[in-house]
């Protein structure tokens, strides 16, 4: 395929073997906020995106690739979710997923950057769809662990951790530590389950993924039910992976049926999740096994996982 | 992530919307053959690469996946391939994956770009190991489509269809249609499988692969069975499309169970296409199935699919 | 030297050798005028700039090596420049440049996009330095040809054409031809004196420069006097170009002190065209006579030149 | 310009402002010698080209006008030169421009990188044309610093330093200091004349040129007369910076008339430094004498340059 070297372009680094040049039609709005570097714009087939920190985050194209992947699996297999919590999730997607479900009667966001999420209300309407002015969201914006810590026993039914992964200088490597998934487990009701996107699922850098397989694995006493899973994001060049962990309830158990019974109960559609690629999206391939047999660690605040190239 | 901006590079191009830069730490050797441009170097993490025509085609970290894909399913589904013919497959694993198959007495490789096998027999051996020099192989070095014009009736078992890219000037367009596929047919015997790279399957260009299906189809009465697949290729930054359409066998029907049996029986050992995976690289996410609905069309010489950006 | 590969960038074509990656730390505003697509950046060292169709244009850094080389020569060559046209020069910085001189009573500046020379008026106040608002100045967005053709006789003592490069699909073909530049001696008085930006002055394309002054030097009975000289652009990465072209006056007569007597009587001071240094931009290094003697050619509205890599 | 995104470059940042791709059409060889990563290559437009540590080096198309800056005018202004000292100068053509001269008897050639010189020789004869077996040269693989100490009094008339930039972590830092200008000074003869390359001319990073300056300038004593000089090097992209340090001839007194005799009774041919160019290249643009006052230093042992982005 041959195209035109000239125009204008976010270069993203993925690893030492290749940076991505994302070609942009139109900068819709870029600059820093207290906690990020940020650009909205459009680029050519994958539409209006948002870039933090020069790395891809979701464009209009398959943004619900990822943001089903991030809510359907955790708020389907709940059998009655009614509180639910979305950890950061600035562009509103992951919090409309969550809605979608009607049995929902309070879902709380907390996202950090409030500058963001102020843009992205107003440049990302196709990303929220209203979900901000749901009466039952709240919108918070304060550190999400701390506010978990301080909401201990709160019984969120489910908590959805859509957080950006933990890069050597940010504080997301706090984010993805078992001391972080028990404040998680502490806010959330006894048959809660939790999920979280948890890095690239692709053969080049599983270890992040992996590791949190394996560290929230390691709480059994909390979260005897583990699973990772993982949506084909054409944005991203890679698959994504993402985790679920439940107290109660074993997400391989979920039959199809059920899942599009749930859905027509509740109201939910969906174009990714479906009821029948439930069962794909868990089958992970052998590699990542391989890796996590291989490269797998119990990911704590001591030593936090730090994504570098 | 950060990386060094310094160095060098193979530029491919992803549609309009990006440009990779693959990095390039040692090259090995580049040029032109008669019907290419080549580059086999390595590339950091993903090792021994090869590049043709500005697009990788392969690198040693994850050729198994691409490699398995494009040759097990089809060989595991045939009760007892005999006859095997590869079409194009210049690196020879296809042919390799094929020879696993201890059923297998005459395999016929059929590649037009003699000059990239010889370079490939010297520089990538991990690749075909050995295969070339297998006593049940024969390397022809001639044009595929018109080879198996000139040997219909042979009654191959398993024709795997390993082709470039139908480009836009180059001849690969003329392996993507209907009447390449009645060719094959008429080469394959009666309960013949017929496997074939068919393009990218991320939802950006899906045309190519749903497209391939569709043609497939539309020959109800040679090939009652076909079935799209795909694999996660980390080295394409995509997962990549295949199509298998079978004369007598179901692909769908073959359960995990009957995989394993044939894998013991034919001493065959994979890491990807394994027999539990069978079920999930078959079930196709919805984009597919929608863009199939939307975009596909069926092939012909008169109006072959042309790849642009 | 080592830089970071990520961030965001606008690539501009240096012929087929050569793509350059210009970084922007901060995009201020972009989009499409009715004649261009234009955008005004922060780029690291260069500080504030202007692209047009991905092409810079212009740094704070160096921006008064260009437009005092646009200027200054014609300007200081007239005895006594009353009347000046500036045809182009969007940004102000070469009328600014002209006004310098106090000798001036009436600047005309014809600048077809308006949209630009607005956006420039507010964000890039640095090049014009109030030069639009000077009571001598009178702004015009029109043809910057056709204005000329209806302004025959008008008198002009200096005309400084610092018009867009003859692009292929562009309107800047007819700006660069024997045609019109004898519409601009028409516009002038009988020793007006021309000066035009002319392209490259690097080793690789001086085409475009070398037929700009082989088609002033074809008008000897208008232009008895015609140089090219060059300017040592940083931001452009290349020498860059211009022709003077003179009814009366020889540029090449024109004594070091004279220019500082003349600076010193008009109020004028300069950064890069200084009196010393006249003499050595108007001294062509060998390459630039070659290319004149192998590949420059009168150019016509019938036969203009075209800008291509 | 417009140009096509696909294909093999190298990668080269000039400081944190930009990145070049220069596109290579064949790549020659390419690998690491024990000092550097090299690649010799074919870039459309300039031909047959050296990179070193992803640096471009020269091409055919333009390394007259560095290799004549380089030896000529330091060459030309020793009235008599017989023995010459070529540091560094890989490539061969420093060293063929000296050898032009019939004057001389005594030609030496210090690179400490025999394998790069060896490659050169077989891959980039149109820059040594057979300078290598010339009768008069000596080629020694060997520090260039030390074996100037090793040869204190040896009596050079004319000592050419054409070595790599002081990059940070490379020996080039202690090539360019007072101590090592005083080595080369006492291995001169009493007439003796030093050139070097300098670094970047450009209006960006000419740091390193006007230390070069200020440090000879600080050796009155040594060498009374210094003077910068540049060449315009499409290659690089940026005019190229050069110092003249002499310890009994003034470069700037030297006439056009006098520099065409002694090419005449000497032999010597040239391209871009052509007598009546010798005045142009010594008459530097204000910007670098700014530069000089602003951020001019003496470079020294203990505090060299380190050339960073």
């Amino acid at each position: 395929m041959s195209s035109e070297a000239t125009g204008m372009f976010i270069n993203e680094t993925h690893t030492s073997a290749a940076i991505w040049q994302y070609r942009v039609e139109k900068m819709i709005l870029e600059g820093k906020t207290k906690y990020q570097t940020y650009q909205i714009a459009d680029v050519p087939r994958f539409g209006r995106s948002l870039f933090l920190d020069y790395n891809i985050q979701t464009s209009i194209m398959d943004e619900y690739v990822f943001h089903e992947c991030m809510s359907q699996p955790a708020m389907t297999l709940h059998p009655n979710p009614k509180k639910v919590c979305v950890c950061g999730g600035g562009e509103g997607a992951t919090l409309r997923e969550a809605l979608k479900h009607n049995t929902v009667e309070d879902a709380v966001m907390v996202d950090i950057d409030e500058e963001l999420v102020d843009m992205v209300k107003v440049h990302m309407p196709e990303w929220h769809q209203g979900a901000f002015e749901d009466p039952r969201t709240t919108l918070l914006h304060t550190d999400a662990r701390q506010w978990l810590v301080d909401h201990k026993g709160y019984g969120f039914d489910v908590i959805l951790s859509d957080l950006p992964n933990p890069h050597e200088d940010g504080p997301g490597q706090f984010l993805f530590t078992k001391e972080y998934f028990q404040i998680a487990a502490d806010a959330m009701s006894e048959d809660g389950v939790f999920a979280m996107q948890a890095g690239s699922a692709n053969e080049n850098y599983p270890e992040c993924m992996v590791s949190c397989i394996e560290t929230l694995e390691s709480m059994k006493e909390t979260f005897p039910y583990v699973a990772g899973y993982f949506g084909i994001v054409t944005t991203f060049f890679q698959p994504w992976g993402f985790v679920l962990a439940s107290k109660k309830y074993d997400p391989l158990a979920l039959a199809q049926e059920e899942i599009a019974k749930r859905f027509a109960e509740r109201g939910v559609q969906t174009r990714y999740y479906t009821p029948r690629f439930h069962q794909a999206i868990f089958t992970l391939p052998d590699y990542l096994l391989e890796a996590k047999k291989n490269t797998a660690r119990v990911l704590t605040d001591k030593e936090p996982f730090v994504w570098t190239a």
